[in-house]
């Protein structure tokens, strides 16, 4: 039990977290801080929060867990803002989509303070951004994935297992290293492909006839592709290199195939395609409660 | 209403027209043929048809309504088995993805009695296969292409229109040319890039602990990856024009992304990620009853 969530980051990822730990009756109190005013106000009116504060510093004040809840390229600041408030015994996590750049910042900003900070990525979301639509039930059956360093206070890696897993979570913990190689090929490829893939249709002559006709297998390929662009735009580079190698690799799967489509070569063509469905037919998202694969 | 529907090929698709002619009661018998006398067996043990047939010609006998519901690419084979028993005033149709490659070959082998064919693609599918599957449901609010020939009779194009229309489905009609242009853009790109994404993550030293770590946007990105390939096969080569002109759209769109994350420009990368997320945000899928676009 906390006895105050300090918020950095009114939006549905930390509004959805605030709003699980009240429910899961884990905190007292919740203050938020938002870059805009209007967002920490709304977030007071929604409930989310129960009372504003005027700067990141300040949501630190006399709380005893914090979630740093900004797009990824912000955290760098946001640990500037807060450093001189972060003391040993105090949880704080973040929820970036990206580790080693989160890491590294941690490393420059927060150095012999670094301990206190326990780097999180919580495999959820939604196509729509903004704290009203947060969701007390957001990372109920979710996996969540701590990436502590060495240094990192093992007893607050514990606590940060405990409250995700108290709020329906199954936590994992890698290395910030195989964390984002991991996620530059099962997250943040595909949400550059379904970008990339998305413009190519809309922008050509007859892209919008071809939109009136698509169907379910388009509508559920690019339903990423609705993401938040602010979001999107930090993760993409801040990974870059990872995602740029993995794009590659898929870059020469689609050249063989071409290739063997070019030829005709229909039973090449199949053997492909078959290796490609039998594995997605076989594959099945892990979901909260399931084993957990071994962390790399 | 029909007196005997004929249908060659008792897979998904035949086999869920079949049940929604029936449900419908658009239809007093089906006979039906599969290549496989095992196949044909069980749609008779599933209800789905009423009697088996020995040939697709036999299949033809005697109706007034013929289905060919096989792989695009045996098509022509079809064609040739039943050409003597085509008629004028019994309505055929197929089911194929892809449009000018069956018009072709029913110009082809049909010769003076290709008015009795009009192609259609119901935009309709599941990512199981099989007879098992059949569904009455299937076609119920999704659209429809019939893609007639000049000389197709303009009777047997009203009948299709009103079959389709009675089990639920939105009918549109176009060119084959404009047909295969706009669904390699919205459908057979889209798998092509599904397979070839789901192949490169598979093969990857890491991948099977990659995909442990995959959530609900890979689940839905990949969804199609799990398609039949023996469908697939033929749809990519039949149609590989322009699906590879599709696909060199995309690879500029991707090249135009990976270039200003590599740069770094983080505005020029927001810019184009909220173009495409904006357009997907406003875009939503045509079902039956809704405004249909422009025939092109």
């Amino acid at each position: 039990m906390f006895n105050q969530l300090g918020l950095i980051g009114c939006g549905l990822m930390g509004g959805s977290f605030a709003l699980a730990l009240k429910r899961a009756g884990l905190v007292k109190r919740v203050i938020g801080y938002s870059k805009s005013p209007s967002t920490t106000e709304r977030a007071k009116k929604l409930g989310v929060i129960d009372d504003t504060a005027e700067s990141a510093l300040l949501a630190v004040s006399g709380s005893d867990i914090v979630l740093i809840a900004v797009p990824v390229a912000a955290t760098e600041a946001t640990f500037k803002a807060i450093r001189h408030l972060v003391e040993p015994g105090v949880l704080f996590m973040d929820v970036g989509s990206t580790k080693r750049d989160v890491v590294d910042a941690a490393r420059r900003v927060l150095k012999e303070r670094v301990p206190s900070f326990v780097p999180a990525h919580p495999i959820a979301g939604k196509e729509v951004a903004g704290i009203a639509h947060s969701d007390a039930a957001l990372y109920a059956g979710r996996q969540v994935i701590l990436t502590p360093l060495p240094s990192t206070n093992p007893d607050l890696v514990q606590k940060a297992t405990d409250v995700w897993s108290a709020i329906g979570a199954q936590v994992l913990k890698m290395t910030p290293e195989n964390h984002d190689a991991a996620f530059a090929a099962v997250s943040h490829l595909p949400h550059l492909l379904a970008f990339a893939y998305f413009s190519a249709v809309v922008k050509q002559p007859a892209g919008d006839d071809f939109l009136a006709l698509a169907g379910p297998g388009f509508r559920d390929f690019t339903r990423i592709a609705a993401s938040d662009p602010a979001v999107w735009r930090d993760i993409l580079v801040s990974n870059r290199e990872e995602i740029l190698k993995q794009s590659l690799r898929f870059r020469h799967t689609l050249d063989a195939l071409e290739h063997v489509i070019r030829s005709g070569n229909v039973e090449a063509l199949e053997d492909l395609l078959r290796q490609a469905a039998d594995a997605r037919g076989g594959w099945q998202m892990n979901v909260g409660g399931s084993k957990a694969p071994a962390p790399r």
